[in-house]
Formats: structure tokens, sequence, C-alpha cells
């Protein structure tokens, strides 16, 4: 027997009862974007490799799954890193003519105007030893240069074979007729050497990396904001501004896959793109709350923080390039405590006074509005900290006056992440009963479309960690009313002249929108009733329609109550229907 | 600014309203599909390379799209085309020596015994000619008969060279200590060369082909299938059999694109393993119903065929070889007529006699019952014909007994997709309001898992054809009652005042899942409530709440009949739901 087939590492095959407890995830979130306005829209599964690539950093290049050409792909690869146009052409016969003229010229003097065996060692060491003169003084090189370092290798590595040339020319230097001749025999041979080794020489070392960019044109997505970017800058013609869109499909990253990380999987994503307004910020806050709240998940704590606090407590410590070690050594202090934490900070340079300066960061405790007096105060120098204080507090107030319904909001200005990525709001979601890190995030980013050439289109935007919710939500048993896909009701299948009848009464309770199959084979023997049985069994299906006896009379059993009725098709269904 | 950005050809961005009637397809195919009895499963979009390859003929090898390895990707693949074990490496060593000892032997009565330059030219014209004489006498060429052809060349190549060294060595016949010192140095710098050469000249000339399956261990999906045939043999031990699957994924083929047929595209599949009874080939029939009825779609036409009959009319025509020929000019007959058809078989090599015994299918029409009969008869000296008249009056008794709600079933014998693949039935759903060819098609293929090594498991399967199912209800405009994802409501916002309120008011009524939105820019001119009002229209969005005065009162105005009520969101409400 073959060996068990299998799929990639980092790849997942779904189960019907897992797909059952995905989509059930998945609906609730689709059903919530759709109640807050946003709209599904799909993109491709791959995109142009120039959509993709520098998007993500030089890791995330790394990344990204490209995807082969096909036909003939090497070979035009090869005629991309190796192509000689005429005008190059022309300049490496001409520099071959000067450098045979050369040696010519520099030669008549060290052998004495005459060519014997004994010059043939001598030749080659001119040839090996004055190339790169020899090739520095011809100006062409300067054009060529990316081929002067394997030119001038090709001639000391075959000094010694166009010297031996050379010698068995006695008229090399004698007759200028006969030394154009042989130049000219020789220079074709040399350049047709020449090019192959040099074909070879670029082709075998050509970087993987290189050579990617060589065969490959198109790559599978790496996450969902870029191609919604994209297809933004796309279809802005089509699109009436605000665009609320929600995207829920699969990515794909080259990454190591661990537990929990995976090369295949879902992201979940909501954005608004072509307006700044705050209201946005504190819609999000409100479609965390429905959604966690909806898949049971009670007390999520919605993380808040701002990238302009952030900016500010940079201003304030006077030190934009260690904001991350400090916002790093922060988030310790739970574990670490304020000694550790100043510790570290000095540790990584930044000065005692300003640490003093944020000294209220240390014991940031309590409501959101006790939180936000505490910054505003801090910050009062900082123009742009004040900005995002007062951001938060709009967010903060609105949500009091709103309500949520079962999340709570928080303040955490250690809060740092895609540092980069955020210009305004970031979020992030965690939820204390399960240890698993965040299962929500997201922020508010400039000019995200700027990238495709469209500019000065504001953004913001949340997504929902499938995976880890998933496992939350089996962690916590919230899986556990969940109707699996399977059929209502079995019949079994004993006497093969009932079948008729029992595909009329099967269609009956489908039309009546019930789930409903038969085994596919009449048992002919004991044995294969019992399979039937064992199939019913392993199924767990709740209504078996049994099969003793030939005839139109039905009789169905309720496999857990052992609660038996009979009668035709119209009166089973009543029973089924509750 | 930058170029506008696109998609890689033959892929599909889907706007929200394509996305809403894909997915109204999807649903009644996947509700169907399930109350039926078939559970939904998913596989990963790329596989390993060699559970996809081979599997669909070298057409379909060539149509995988597959996936680079990251990394040193080349580098790997560079040493996998050119390595050179320790065996090879001392026979290559000795058959150098051996080339040499007998450069020597043959040379030194053509040189007589003396070496000077006027032996250049007589030594490299020896080389050159007798190196595949040398090559041959030597035995163990036989075992790096790979590298034979290139060794010739590189001799004969370089054959002027190897002899200036060797006129360069005065003691080459003279001093047998001295020759092997030449010898070893000589043949280790021809070693390295060659090497080098030969490793340039098999990647060089590694065709793409070969190339790919040195870089890419994994490609994406081509079909459900084979994905599926996979899952089974791999969760074997996790399955009750018969399992009855269903499976709606994206599959991709680097098919060139045309109008209808694109690069991504989605399959929605159907199929049952391990079990031969026809009351699935039935079943089929009736979900291929229950779905098109659904959709509107009526006066389908199921076509039905059976590979056994195929089989059985080659045998009566004695020319199993000319099936197809047959088939494909019996399909004709409306178009060409009897005579035309005629002709075509003749000139397909189909004898006279052979076409009396199949007269009958020249006037195949009337009911599934007379078509039956005729079969039976034409058929009657074909064991494994009549075999598949058998199992399709099976399926069209079960048919008529059970009735279907809108579509027609029709025997066709001129049905003959997939003929290498499938063993027993085979269907086709067409329509002929809409000229688009099929719709739907599957049949029963025996063995399916046997290519991962799980033999005798029987399957059955159909699909439909997503895109072509679109267009048909596009255009027979069966998508007009449906409901597109926007907001019922939308808030106009003129007043920051009124926010507070508004944002209250949104979330009572997306707490009584009505979707609905406010937009996001509080208007500070008339210009820019002129612009919410522009957002309104382009989205068709039925209730309006209108934002003219600052106070709790809400106005809602239905856009539709212009009708216009004030109250708080409790008397709305009552107004939206209706």
């Amino acid at each position: 027997m073959a060996q068990k087939p299998s799929i990639p590492k980092g790849t997942r095959d779904f189960s019907p009862t897992e797909i059952t407890k995905r989509n059930y995830i998945f609906n609730i979130i689709k059903k919530s974007f759709e109640l807050y306005g946003f709209q599904p829209i799909e993109t491709p599964s791959f995109e142009k490799s120039e959509t993709l690539m520098g998007k993500y950093g030089e890791e995330g290049d790394r990344l990204i799954f490209k995807i082969l050409e096909s036909g003939q792909y090497f070979e035009k690869a090869q005629q991309k890193i190796f192509f000689i146009d005429d005008k190059t052409l022309t300049l490496i016969s001409d520099l071959l003519t000067s450098i045979f003229q050369r040696i010519r010229k520099d030669l008549k003097d060290t052998c004495t105007n005459e060519i014997s065996i004994k010059n043939l060692n001598i030749i080659s060491e001119y040839i090996s030893k004055n190339i790169c003169t020899i090739l520095n003084n011809s100006p062409e090189i300067i054009y060529i240069n990316q081929f002067e370092e394997r030119i001038a290798f090709y001639f000391k590595e075959n000094s010694r074979y166009i010297a031996a040339d050379i010698v068995n020319r006695k008229y090399f230097f004698d007759d200028e007729t006969a030394f154009d001749r042989f130049r000219l025999a020789e220079q074709k041979n040399i350049q047709t050497d020449l090019f192959e080794r040099l074909k070879s020489y670029y082709v075998l070392n050509t970087s993987s990396n290189k050579l990617t960019s060589l065969i490959s044109e198109k790559a599978l997505r790496y996450d969902l904001t870029v191609p919604f970017a994209r297809y933004v800058v796309q279809h802005q013609n089509e699109l009436t501004l605000p665009f609320k869109r929600y995207q829920i499909q699969p990515v794909w990253r080259a990454d190591r896959p661990q537990k929990g990380r995976f090369r295949e999987f879902y992201q979940c994503d909501a954005d608004v793109v072509g307006s700044t307004s705050l209201i946005q910020e504190v819609e999000f806050v409100q479609l965390y709350d429905a959604v966690f709240t909806k898949l049971g998940l009670t007390e999520t704590i919605i993380k808040v923080n701002n990238r302009k606090i952030l900016s500010g407590i940079a201003e304030i410590i006077g030190a934009k390039d260690k904001l991350i070690d400090f916002t790093v050594a922060l988030d310790k202090l739970d574990k670490i405590g304020v000694d550790g934490v100043t510790k570290e900070m000095l540790s990584k340079g930044i000065s005692e006074d300003a640490i003093k300066k944020v000294q209220p960061l240390f014991s940031f405790k309590g409501s959101n509005r006790k939180k936000l007096i505490q910054l505003k105060e801090m910050l009062a120098t900082s123009e742009e900290g004040l900005k995002g204080v007062s951001e938060l507090q709009f967010i903060v107030d609105a949500i009091d006056n709103v309500g949520l319904q079962s999340a709570i909001l928080d303040i955490d200005v250690t809060l740092a992440r895609g540092l980069n990525y955020y210009t305004g709001v970031i979020y992030e979601v965690i939820i204390n009963k399960v240890k698993i890190g965040s299962i929500g995030g997201g922020g508010r980013y400039d000019d995200l479309t700027s990238i495709f050439g469209l500019k000065n289109l504001s953004g913001i935007g949340i997504s929902f960690g499938l995976d880890r919710i998933y496992i939350v939500l089996e962690e916590l048993d919230l899986f556990k009313d969940l109707e699996l896909p399977k059929p209502k009701v079995l019949f079994l299948n004993y006497n093969a002249k009932n079948i008729p009848n029992r595909l009329q009464a099967l269609a009956s309770l489908r039309a009546n929108g019930i789930a409903a199959e038969i085994y596919p084979d009449t048992a002919t023997s004991n044995k294969q009733q019992q399979k039937q049985f064992k199939y019913l069994q392993k199924r767990a299906i709740k209504f078996v329609v049994l099969d003793d006896e030939i005839g139109e009379n039905l009789r169905l059993k309720n496999t857990i109550t052992g609660e038996i009725i009979e009668g035709n098709i119209k009166n089973l269904l009543l029973k089924i229907k509750n």
C-alpha cells in the first residue's frame, strides 16, 4: 500500500464539526459587521507581486508565498539575467581589439620581437599580470562595468591558453594583416567562450531572492489590508466615500508553524476609509462589544491607546527612538514593580530626569476618566500628546454615554501594537479568563492608500483573531449548544421493496426543511443491519425510521428517549418538527 | 501619481452586490446539501505537489499553480542538479588518468618521440578525433553515462589548450615520474574546470519543468475531487462510511482566461464514498432538482447516461477506440441529420454494418421508458450494456415514483463527459432558456481513493457550476428580489451636539437587528450637508433620520414614499421593522 497522504505543514483539514464551529463565529462577526453598515468585498487569493512586495518590510517579503510562472520560465529568466545588447556587444568587441593590440605592442619588446616556445610562460604571465591595467585604460569599461571583473578573471584564467595560441602564430608581430586575421578569429572564439562563461557565472550566482522576481509575478495574499487599499484605489470611481467594508478571507504566510500559528488562516477585518470622524473610533468599540457579547464572551477587555499619546510621551522623555524600549519596560510593571521598570529604563539609556516626568504612569490605575486627567497633566507641554488625550476623551465620553453590553473599555498607554503603522487610536482585545494573548486588534492609519498613489484618505479598522477566538470558545465550552450539520432523521434500509415508499417520505421531510437521509445499501444480513445501527450511533442522529417490515407504515424512534411512534409521514413530521 | 494598481489576469474582485448574489446561490446549495445529509469539509488551499501532480493528465499538471519554496531554494536546486558522489569522483579521476596514458602512448609514435611547437596541431587533432574512442574503451563510462557526452565535448573543445600544455612539457614522453606529476596537476585543473562547466551545463539546460520539481513542493488546489480523495484516505480511521461530504471552496487553474473562464473560481461539490447503492444515483437527481427549483430555475434538463451503456455500444460496433468519435458524431444529429451523422461515422472508420446495429439511436426520442426499451433490445448481446440499462431503469423508475419539482430527467446516450473517469452513471444539467453549456455535472467513479492506496471504495458525486448559474440567474432576472447588504437606516449628521443621542438610537436599532449607520463626519456647511444626501442616494438607503435641529426628537423619512414621522426611537422602530 502507498504511504498515507498528508497535507503541507502549517495547513489544516477541517472536519464537519470544526466547520460548523468556525461558521458559527464567522456568522456572528458577519451579522454584526452588517448591523454596523459594513459591506462585504472579496479580493483574489493571489495579487500581482508588485502589489504585495515591499509593503510588509523585509521579513514580510520573505514570508509571502510566491507563485511560480508556468511554461518556459527558467529559459526566459536566463535571458533576462544575461542579455547582451548591440551597444555592449560593440563595446566588448572594441575592448578585445584594444587588449590584443596592447598585448602585441607590449610583448614586442619583452620577447625581443621573436616568438618561440620559451616565450609561452612570459606571454602567459604578462597577460595575467597586466589585464587589469589594460582594462582600466579602456574608457568603455565604465559602461560595461558589470563585466569588468569577469573579463579580467577570464583572461587571467586562460592566459596560458591564449599564450599558446599566440606562440602558435609566428606572424603575431610580423605582418599587420596577418595579425588582424589572427586577432579576429581569436576574438570570435574568446567572445563566444567568454559569453558562455559569463552567462553561466551570472545565472549560477543569481541569488534565490533575485531569481524569484524573474520567475514569479504573483503571490498569495499576506493580509487583507494591502489588498483592501489596492481595491479602494483601483475602484475609487465606483465607490461612495466613506467606504465601510468587511472582508473575511484566508491569508497565507510562510512562517514557521507553531501551536496556534498556521500558514493558512482566516482574517476577519472591518475598515472605513474616507473619514477622520472619531465617531468611528467609538463604533468600533461598540462593534467589539457586540460581537464578543453575542459569542458569549463576557468581560472582554478592549484596551485602547493613541499613537499621539505615545508621541507625546516620547517628546516628554526627549527620546523618540527610545519609545519602544520605554513601552516594553512599562508593560512589565505588574511583573517587576516600579524599581524593576526604572532599572530597565535606565539601562536602555532613558535618563532619570525623563523617568521622573512620566512618574504618573507608574501608578496608572483607576477609571479611564482618572487616567485621562493624569495624562492631560503629564502631557501639558506636548501639543500632539494633548490631541491624543482629547481623542481618547471623546471615545471614553461617548462609550460612557451609550454603554457597553459586556465588555470593558480600558486605557492602556503601554499598548504600542504596530507602532509604525497606526497614527491615531490603537485597539487590542484580551480576555483574562483564558491565557492566549489578544483576540482582536486594530487602529487608525492615515494615508493607507498612498502606497498606491491615492493620498489623504484616512482609514480605521479592526480585526478579529478567528483561531484564538475558536480556542477560547472551546476552552470555555461555549460551543455546547451548537447544532452540528447532520441529518435529523435516518431511514434504515432493510427491505428493497420499501425503497420507493421511503424515498417519498424522505422527499416530504426535506420539502419541510428537515435534513434526512436513507442508508443507501439495503441490508441483506444481520451483520449488515448492525452496520446500519452502528452508523446511526456514530453519527448520533436523533430520529431513526425503522425498517423491520415490508409496508407503507413508518415507525419512528427517538434515539434519545427511546420513544417509538407509528404512522404516515404527516404524523411523523409533527413529532420531528418539535 | 503612481499607476493604478490592478489584479492578475483571470482573477476578480467581488463588490458587495456581487458577493450578495454569490452567497445567495451558495446558501441555497449548502442548505440543500445539508437537507440531503451531506456534511461540509474544507481542505487547505495548497496541497503537497505529490498529492496533485499526475492526477489530471499532462495538461492538468501544466495548469496547476505551483508555489515557490522560500529561502535559498535556487542554491539547493543547483546542488541537486549537479551532485558528484565519491564513487563517481573516483571513476572520473580514473577515466582522466586512462585518457592521458592513452594519449601519451598513442602520440609517442605520431610525434616520433619528440615534442615541439609544430606538434601542437597534431596533438590537438589527435585529442579531438580520438576522445570518443578512448571514452568508449573505458568500462567505467557506463556508470557515469550522463557525463560521457559532455566529457567528450570538453576534450574536443579544449584540445588545443591541452595540446599547448603537453607541448609545454618536454618531459611528456621522457620520464614516467615527471609525466605522472604533470598528469596529476593537469587532471586536477581539468577536473575543476570540467566540473564547473558540467555544473553550468546541467543547471543552464535544466528544463523549467524539471526545475519546478526542485524548487516547488506545494501547489494550489486544482479541483475538489483529488483533495477529497486525499482527505478520505488520510482520515479513514475517523470517518464513518458511507461518507457524504460537500465542499464549496475556490480552485485555481493556470488556464488561458476567457469570457466566463477564470483562474480562480469556486467549485461546489457533493460526493458519497463507500457505497455502490443506486439510491444515491436517484438522490443526486432529486438534489439537482431541489437546488435549481429553489433558485427559480425551472425546466432544467438533467441529462443522464451510463458509462456501461457506452461500453455496450462500443462492443456492438466492435470498436472500443472509436467510441468518442461515435458519440461526437451522434451528438450532431439535430444539426446535420441522419445522413450527415452516418457520413461522419463512416469517415471515422466505423463500418456500415456497425452503424446498422445502432440504428435505433438515430431516432432516439420520446419518454425515458421508451428509450430504455430500445436500448435493451439494441444491447441484448452485451452483458455490460444491459447492466447499464438496468441501472438507468432503476433511476428512471424511482424518479417516476418520487417525482421532480421542476426539472426534467432525460436519457442522453451521447453524454460522454469525463469518459475515462466515470464508471457508472453520468450526469449533466443544461437549461434551454440560456445558451451557456452545462450548469452542473457528475457521475459515479469506482476506486477514486486507490490513487492514494485505499482500494475498493466506490464514489459518486455531482458539482454545480457557480459562475454559469450566476450568469443564468442574472440573465433571467432572478436576483431581483435579493436584499443587498446595506443599512436600512442612515442617520444624517448635521449637529455635533446630537451625536450622543444618535449613538443611543443607533445602538437600539442594532440591538433590534436593524442594520444602521450614522454619517461619520458632522456637516459644517451646506455643501457638506449635500454630500451626506448624495451618500444617502448613492447607497439607496430606505430610511433616513434627519438632523435639522438640535434635540432628542427624531424625524424619520422613508426615502421611497417621502413619508416623515417624528418621535423617539421606540416609535421609529415600529415603522422601520415593517
